[in-house]
């Protein structure tokens, strides 16, 4: 079995790792994994140290605080609370909360429960809790039938492959998605509430149930669909922007890529409109780009105000800035926050990356892999385009979705787990241990699939 | 240390339990420690068995249905999507999802979006993640300066102590909160939108920028605390009420008690007007009220449509009926669902209970505590009211929220560990190994405490 995508890109070192059997077998270890802390509350003696062993080692620039939690969904979750808390603040200035603050948020509404919202990217998924949902545009399925949120959405670049043949086109693409980004900003904040329409009672309960005529009433259904446009267009018009969330390669969504050139930008973008950057390393962080993050590629000393990560990370959690740290206790809270067991395991992980260099690795199979695919692609364009990727972070597209489906089937007949995203695309995300001679392992078996394939 | 509050109610056998202990060093564990897989796609291959042993053999009456998750905001929020996904199905009937479902999921938008809601209680906890935290209830602090729904809020009663002396004043205070429900359900479901109120532009911009006088803004604005008004009247009442959530002893908000007769009448309500009833045991499960969940009190061959779980079960997740599963794949789903490695060592925390028969040690200490704490009160009565519990899920009030600081203050540094909970009670939640002795033993520090309290 040759697994090129790990358990949903979760695996960070390959299955049964010698060192990791080691170490939970390992009687001093015994308690971590039995006696689950509420880490908010009551952190073992050694948490902090252990924290500096592993999730500390490999913080990003700037961002020296740090969050577990346990799971992605969940840090997406807070990263966006984190994000309202500071904007809010912002606003407010140094006064504390106000009692219409503290009494409205009791029952939801504003000012207690501000009309905020995080701007995301159509394509893009950020978890399926309700929060990340409202920021999740890959597919219907994981959306439809869930009440959500009114926030802006705004298009992701889809760039036209190869690369070189493009970049004129690909840079027009991606500033028209640039710019989309700053109108909705600029529309969801600054618009006043009372410009969008006024609000009249046809009967007047309150003031004494005033009626109209049922002529009136005829005319008010026939305007209905006019009224709900303008509701629309009402509520639209007031979800101040308070973050940006994006992911440095769309995943789910089909391994959209954009330039490094688009995320500087984007940076640049939040830091003008005062927006907080969140940077989702949910599927792309642990070092499978070839960078222990993939927003390292971008080369800023900024590169976001908060970044999350799982799967690969094994526990949840999220980096940020100093300046987004809640000013209470309890507002970023949770029974367990993560898992020490997690962490133990994970400073192990991280130790076996540094010892391996699996980072070098990832770049030197990843670029195995892509030059296999993009060969493949040259004898069989009728089943293989737009290959693209980065480190092993790869994909390519197929004609279309039952043809991905079927690939995706054979291949595992013949023992090679592949994953599907977006409508047709295959996506690689195996371990940091897959080396070279899995590329080509790979890339015989494949195009031997290819050859038959009818 | 006599830990009577395990970390925020989630140790279930005490720390370092001998048998977890083996169950961790065993060397055919050890792969279930360290390889995570993604329960969803590639579940290990004795899994099922696994969940028998474990979940299944303690799955509540008419819940066959069993989802793992990684924490309890992950469980109500995806109960939560569970109900609003078999809502819609019985309201869309036999048809699939149109069109225009498909679409407008994508932007966050009715109808794919509906305008569901989740009835809850005030007072009540049910996480913190952005869908929980709309039926979250207990504190400020935990919802201020964060965007949330415009769901319905039912009243939860309080009772008065001791229950024998006020029988009937309970009884009425709890008619009046289920009424306040059905009056909640009727209203957000039933009304019109277009009964609500009309909008039109006070500068038709699309029909061409046609302006009116500054008069008429000037009365515009002066309106506006009108129009404010009606327009939050005019969202009150078009969020159905797709599900009832509620906690058996509401925790957080203070150990709020309502009769078994209350949960009954509630259950019926649900049923009646077609809303799912979802039970969040997340503190109230796992044996600490004599039986395993807290919901067999009120002895109900159909207790609820969903019931949700996490803390001492060392895994979240939740139970639901067959009719609640999701018509297509993926609906329900993330990457790791939950965690097998959590799910062996509950399988022998069940073992524990079930051969030291922990649940009628958790009836009998209960009884040992609260006779106790009634025996201080009575002696106290200036510190200490209110005391109530079931089997070991105990608390009392302190006069005001610095005394009860106090006392638990006091008491840690007796080597006592308490909890607060609501704004001035003191929550017992001992693991399930606390003995009448262990009850005696804080009795008498507590005593001592008490008569030197100033």
């Amino acid at each position: 079995m040759l697994d090129l995508y790990s358990q949903i890109s979760s695996v960070p070192i390959g299955y049964n790792h010698p060192a990791l059997m080691k170490l939970v077998q390992q009687p001093q270890n015994a308690s971590t994994f039995i006696n689950r802390p509420a880490l908010g509350i009551l952190p073992p003696e050694n948490f902090v140290e252990k924290l500096q062993e592993s999730l500390l080692s490999v913080a990003p620039k700037g961002m020296s605080q740090l969050i577990t939690m346990a799971c992605g969904s969940c840090s997406n979750e807070n990263a966006f609370k984190t994000i309202f808390m500071w904007y809010r603040n912002k606003e407010r200035g140094r006064t504390g909360f106000s009692k219409e603050e503290l009494e409205t948020c009791m029952v939801n509404q504003a000012p207690g429960c501000p009309d905020y919202s995080i701007l995301s990217f159509m394509g893009a998924f950020h978890g399926r809790t309700m929060g990340c949902l409202a920021t999740t545009h890959s597919k219907a399925i994981h959306k439809i039938d869930i009440p959500s949120f009114d926030w802006p959405i705004a298009p992701f670049p889809r760039l036209k492959y190869p690369l070189e043949e493009f970049v004129k086109e690909n840079q027009q693409e991606e500033a028209r998605c640039l710019e989309e980004v700053e109108d909705l900003i600029v529309k969801y904040r600054k618009k006043k509430r009372t410009v969008a329409g006024i609000i009249v009672e046809p009967i007047q309960s309150e003031g004494g149930d005033n009626h109209a005529s049922d002529d009136f009433f005829r005319k008010l259904r026939d305007i209905s669909r006019k009224v709900e446009d303008l509701i629309v267009k009402y509520r639209k018009k007031k979800r101040t922007v308070a973050g940006i969330i994006v992911e440095p390669i769309q995943s789910e969504g089909g391994d959209n890529h954009a330039s490094d050139d688009f995320f500087r930008k984007l940076r640049d973008i939040s830091r003008k409109h005062g927006c907080a950057f969140l940077v989702d390393e949910v599927q792309t962080g642990g070092g499978c780009t070839g960078k222990f993050w993939a927003h390292e590629h971008w080369g800023l000393d900024d590169p976001a105000d908060v970044m999350t990560f799982s799967k690969k990370m094994m526990t949840g959690g999220f980096f940020h800035r100093e300046e987004l740290r809640p000013n209470a206790p309890y507002r970023i809270f949770n029974t367990w926050l993560g898992d020490p067991c997690k962490n133990l395991l994970l400073a192990e992980v991280i130790n076996v990356i540094k010892r391996e260099d699996l980072l070098k690795n990832a770049t030197h199979a990843g670029k195995a892999l892509l030059t296999g695919l993009l060969d493949l692609q040259a004898r069989y364009p009728q089943f293989i385009s737009r290959v693209r990727g980065r480190g092993t972070f790869c994909s390519f597209d197929a004609p279309d979705e039952p043809t991905r489906n079927k690939l995706i089937s054979i291949a595992r007949s013949k023992g090679v787990v592949l994953g599907g995203c977006g409508d047709k695309s295959i996506r690689f995300r195996p371990t940091l241990v897959f080396r070279d001679h899995h590329a080509h392992l790979f890339l015989n078996i494949f195009s031997d699939i290819l050859a038959d394939f009818k």
